[in-house]
């Protein structure tokens, strides 16, 4: 696997209303885009630092995976999500190297990526994501 | 306050032995350093993608704040360290902004940088560290 660079990291969060002025503050920029993406139950809120997104998410329903990660571990970093260029040869690679994927086939992400998960069992505790823009080609 | 990117994400790990080469296949690149820093009682190992440095933590003693984090809350993503230029005038800001800080001045981290680390509890849950590197200058 041979990432670029970091595309995002994922940032559990109560509430977007108390997160976006924060981290607009932290980062010294204003929050650029607002999506819900209802599969994965969650809005999500998009700032940009450099190379990297910083993705607030905020759960949508009590059972959706944010708001148990919150139950779980409380606010904070849930995930990072590096960018790749052929996603379906990189997960291909990843099993092929022992790592567990979550999604064996790539699907539709926040902001029309395409996205898959590794499981943080195999990545040290670390959530992983890889994704494309295949909209750039 | 007004960083330029992430200069590095810090994950805990329970041994550099097993993270190192795991790492290094899901980044596809060799860890470039290893330090010891004696006052934060852990041993870093640091891989790069992007702008973006990964550091891997290991605790060197059993009360130190990766062991802690670790039986706390597992393996997995500690901080996010953002580069800033003019850390004191920064440090400055985030108070005036009612920001918590656990460094109330810089002090020196790994691989030379000028550091200081705000309180999680200012940050939405997410443990976050200012870094300069004065030596560029």
């Amino acid at each position: 696997m041979k990432p670029t660079h970091i595309e995002h990291l994922g940032i559990a969060v109560k509430s977007l209303d108390t997160a976006i002025p924060l981290w607009e503050k932290l980062l010294g920029t204003k929050c650029y885009n607002i999506e819900e993406v209802a599969e994965q139950k969650v809005r999500t809120a998009f700032l940009k630092i450099g190379q990297t997104k910083i993705e607030l998410l905020e759960s949508t329903a009590e059972d959706g995976p944010i708001a148990k990660f919150i139950e779980k571990k409380g606010e904070g970093i849930q995930h990072v999500a590096f960018a790749v260029e052929g996603i379906e040869d990189t997960l291909a690679e990843c099993e092929a190297a022992g790592i567990r994927l979550i999604d064996q086939t790539p699907r539709k992400g926040a902001e029309g990526l395409t996205i898959a998960f590794l499981h943080p069992k195999s990545t040290g505790g670390v959530l992983t994501e890889l994704c494309e823009d295949k909209n750039k080609k």
